[in-house]
């Protein structure tokens, strides 16, 4: 079954945050793209080889965007759920839409403290270079997203995806 | 004068980079906000303090918006000017936007590598508690922007504000 | 029952990487300090609050000293188990050893990545400000662990301890 | 003529400090290795392409150890110094150590707020693969220290360097 939907609970940790107490705003990012991965792996997408059988170059998903908007603080300690869901799946991109729960400890009401958008492209990395693409500069290309990924992923129903951010 | 205008030069570090060999895109708001810090240190305006002659609580300015455009990756090694114009002054908030320029070493013409935009909010913590704030969850409050910061901010002319991020 | 170790598993984040493809060096320390918190909730040691019925000054940990040995590289995705054990416990300081357990995917052996220390010191923050200690710059000072911290820690075996990092 | 000593001069920024007020301890790695990175690249020494004419495979330097001993906080906002000295170049390695210098604004005498050292191996990647390290794991091979490398560096005087850390 495609899926649209994913979520992952982790604990904000002492260096995400900063000396306002606060987790740091970047730091909501690195929470989404670790979920998001985590939602690949769920669907046995894994980061590479996942066209089996092929040996063609790996594929990435550098942003294009990327947005959050904050509501409340997180502090540290404080157990987080990310939420994802699949906003629009395009030729070549997937528009990903978060939102963070906060769960206090005691076993009360959730929180929304932020939430958040990414728009992930999918690329090749390689071209005939030996070399690792933080030294040789190996160029990405844009490519369509292949159907052994697009085919266990859907869009969520319009009313499940909140307003702007 | 009033200011709207500021630019950082950095280089890209090895640690802002990521395996697929480019800055990690959570990284551009780190460099968004060091921009940041060094327009207000180069008006005078520290961290703390800046209300010389009161023991006023100190001000913060966590966002409540933030976001980036990608259009080309930086590499290890990369000489970037940060561009930061001042799009609008609210009563309680600043609106910034970003142009990430990357310059080519051999003194080429520079390109656009991002664009983002970052809404901070004037905040007083404190609040009566000596626990620090990562402990105490110390409270924020948003407050009238101080007019000694106020004076020293203008907003850039709407043509040298770019499109959408 | 005291205890002398603990162990928390982890997969490699994307954002833990560099553009040599490896789990960036500093980011072994990060995952050091989520074991010793995750180690300290285990116990019911929280960050805050632990000695309750008083409105003593919070406390915290700041390291005194950090180490650690490569080993074998770490890659983005890997699962990795980080093992603590409390080597020594002295007057103000706690000195942890940590190993990087590396677990293959396939279920096969598991192999050490890395070894790691860290020195942490025992010292309340405060001293009659409401500033964020970041801003105010609160002053940190030593103090004895507290016996309600120390009773719930023990010194693992010598045997269990490895060589030099 | 070959060097043995380097200094970088760079602020504590916000997202390098966590929430008890201070640069998180795992930053001060990333500072040694910022660091390290301009001292080459004040040799002429780039990441990359640092033997022209050749199309060998790129030079990386993963540390096989790392260490550092905190004696005073870094603030957000402080003005530090790091020196780079090199202890010992050996047949694949270079041990460095460095020094945290915290000057003050008003100008008064910098103290030492911290000492680290690195040691650094001198690999290869690549092996014939177009996928980048990340995820090909496209192995790394130590080799020893190019010459064009090795004449322009050389160790510090024995008293120069500090005790232990």
């Amino acid at each position: 079954m495609p899926e649209h939907r994913f979520s992952l609970r982790r604990r904000v940790e002492f260096a995400d945050t900063d000396a306002a107490g606060l987790m740091h705003f970047s730091n909501f990012f690195r929470f989404m793209e670790a979920t998001e991965h985590a939602f690949h792996r769920s669907l046995g997408l894994s980061f590479h080889d996942f066209r089996p059988g092929t040996d063609a170059a790996p594929i990435g998903w550098p942003r294009v965007h990327a947005a959050a908007d904050y509501k409340l603080p997180l502090h540290f300690g404080d157990d987080v759920e990310v939420e994802l869901l699949i906003e629009k799946i395009g030729a070549t991109t997937i528009h990903y839409r978060f939102c963070f729960w906060k769960s206090p400890d005691d076993g009360g009401d959730r929180t929304l403290a932020a939430t958040g958008r990414c728009v992930a492209a999918c690329v090749t990395f390689g071209g005939g270079t030996t070399a690792p693409p933080g030294i040789s500069g190996a160029p990405m290309k844009a490519i369509p997203i292949p159907d052994a990924i697009r085919e266990k992923l859907a869009e969520a129903p319009p009313e499940t995806i909140g307003g702007p951010s």
